[in-house]
């Protein structure tokens, strides 16, 4: 069975395509530039690349271009399109939703309502997944929420001390997102290190940017909360922020709330403390350079990072393991440094030479450190692939039909 | 010196009578009931008590009634008004201001500005602070804002990850509050241990409830941020809440932004998550005897407490001693022990007897902890004091006006 995985951007479209009777992947690629004339489309299988130029409209088109690349007698990764079994999307949020579902006019209409609440993920997903459901009327499109994870977070951790009607009724609640990559890092980490039972903190840190408490396999708890602006700061999304904020804001600014959300969404993280970037790479060069305010952004991101990593050690009284994954957490080691640094109260100590040299999955504690500290890059992708294949399989299994 | 120290609700005016000499307590007492027929007024100057009961139509005339009762023969703890030096509040927050200052019309204002930021104290202390000045215009009145102990938590624990110019224009940071609590247990930690280096997290729990993190007797980190409804829950108060909630209640509720504050400032917490009550002695209570939604606001409540214990040991790199104070703090030995519960990793650990029966001052922690667990009753009121009476001390000087 072949399993496409999509990742949507506002102007690009990004696919693995699995094989999942080995769960190996067999190509990659996408589309760059939706909309413009000289739109990039490309796939790569092996070590062998493919790249042709022209317009693309839309993403159905993207993945229709994509789809004939992979068809093409050179490439023939895929016989015919029936040879595909379905696509999966990492989607994000949905009102009143989350698991593994078939893209359904009610799941788009379960996601359209959550627009204002992940504004930066559902609008481009539901359009997209709109236009597919229309152009591949006969593909099975799956939605694989990036909440499912987290459903093992228990009541303690999962409410805001709200009205408790608004967690029943309207689910207000700490929903935690990137649950694909915290399940790969939990799974991935159980059968390196051999055993299942195990304390991991589970530390997501990219364009967006998230802590997991795992223990055994489960989520505990994670730093984002009903929205995916949450937790951590994010590359331009705010992360943490007080509520009542917003009537000095709205006072201050002359602002509606609207654009004061649109704000926190857009012009906030990374970007709007340091005025510069929302990049963690070009934050790191200017602050070495002297950027003052490239230094505080990393400074905030970090200090954040070891809040919950603090408050993640205390809820799982202690850790094994803490993992680092992610674009940031995978290739800045100066950021896996200063998150890790003073922590010898903890018995907590990186080896600053492997820290420094390591590529792929690698230690990078010191011998004497108390809990192991790992690289492992995340495959979020594979576990979306998983998670569609395991819906098709059981709905062909009981005949059902293709909505869920 | 005798600095009276007032601490006022919606319908009630306490204060604490202090010799500042000696610093020490010459009366208590107050007003319950302002705007009854049958307000009381009681005072207290050792082991005697005097109580009257009758109308007191507001703050003013309720300082009026205690001066009183302070003034009469049988009392006589002031000789005359002109005794008095001062009156000190405990003053929540201001627009752009923070620090020990006279009430001035500025002052007022800028408390004003805030009046949607500190729903919950703003409006009380202004109006009962106008009156007082109005109705005594000689007495030198001094608002030491709760923040101020906060003024030394570094960028990286203050800022928001939002437009850095919200921070410097807007004042839109995490301030901090409870300054003049978590500042007696930094002072009273290091004079009972004998040292002044010590690393403190200070656990104020009460019907307000903060966490500080305490290095050198310096604030480094305060769990409520913007407003005084962040952080830990509170009575009935949110704590820490995602903004992107917001656009699902406007959508769900059909509430305005201003009503879903309301709800958030007054009708959250421990209270919003019970439906039963804001005290937590009620919620024991009814937990103990099977009420689902009592032990539910418990679970959120010590959950909340113990990730900003984690994140804070993080922070300070360990620490030295963690204080419980304020009305939860010092009296309700099974929310303590359910904070410091599995935390053997970290080798802390309480004395269940001596956590049971201590009272007052006293040490809880078992005799193997590596970090001291203290229980500490709170004299917010003395630090007011002090404040007032070295600004009053400072201005008399300087030769200053009344106003700073």
């Amino acid at each position: 069975m072949k399993v496409l995985v999509a990742n949507l951007g506002s102007t690009s479209f990004k696919y693995r395509l699995f094989d999942m009777a080995q769960e190996q992947l067999v190509a990659r690629g996408g589309v760059e530039r939706i909309g413009a004339a000289q739109a990039r489309t490309y796939c790569q299988v092996g070590e062998r690349h493919w790249e042709t130029i022209g317009p693309v409209p839309d993403h159905a088109a993207a993945l229709e271009q994509c789809l004939h690349q992979l068809l093409h007698p050179e490439v023939a990764v895929l016989c015919s399109i029936h040879d595909l079994a379905g696509v999966g999307f990492k989607a994000v949020h949905a009102q009143g939703l989350t698991g593994v579902h078939r893209v359904t006019p009610a799941v788009l209409e379960a996601m359209e309502a959550y627009h204002a609440v992940a504004p930066a993920h559902n609008p481009i997903y539901v359009r997209a997944m709109r236009l597919l459901a229309e152009r591949f009327p006969e593909l099975p499109l799956v939605a694989a929420f990036e909440t499912d994870f987290h459903r093992t977070i228990p009541p303690a951790q999962r409410l805001y001390a709200v009205p408790y009607e608004w967690a029943e009724r309207f689910g207000i609640q700490r929903w935690g997102f990137h649950g694909a990559s915290h399940r790969y890092v939990a799974t991935r980490t159980a059968a390196l290190l051999g055993r299942d039972r195990l304390r991991i903190i589970s530390c997501h840190l990219g364009g967006s940017s998230s802590i997991c408490a795992i223990e055994d396999g489960q989520s505990r708890a994670c730093s984002l909360g009903m929205s995916p602006q949450s937790g951590l700061p994010h590359n331009n999304r705010v992360g943490d922020f007080d509520v009542f904020a917003l009537p000095a804001l709205l006072r201050e600014t002359g602002k509606s709330l609207e654009e004061l959300l649109d704000d926190l969404a857009c012009r906030s993280g990374l970007l709007g403390l340091s005025g510069l970037s929302n990049d963690l790479r070009d934050l790191e060069q200017a602050a070495q350079a002297g950027h003052e305010r490239a230094r505080l952004a990393l400074d905030v991101f970090v200090a954040a990072i070891r809040h919950y990593l603090g408050a993640y050690l205390c809820l799982l009284n202690g850790a094994d393991v803490i993992v680092f994954t992610g674009g940031i957490g995978e290739n800045s080691a100066s950021l896996r440094q200063a998150v890790c640094q003073n922590l010898d109260w903890f018995s907590i100590s990186l080896d600053e030479e492997r820290n420094r040299t390591a590529r792929g999955e690698a230690p990078i504690h010191a011998a004497h450190s108390r809990v192991q500290i790992w690289i492992l890059p995340t495959n979020e992708e594979l576990i979306v692939a998983r998670q569609t294949r395991d819906l098709l399989l059981r709905q062909a299994a009981s005949g059902g039909p293709p909505c869920s």
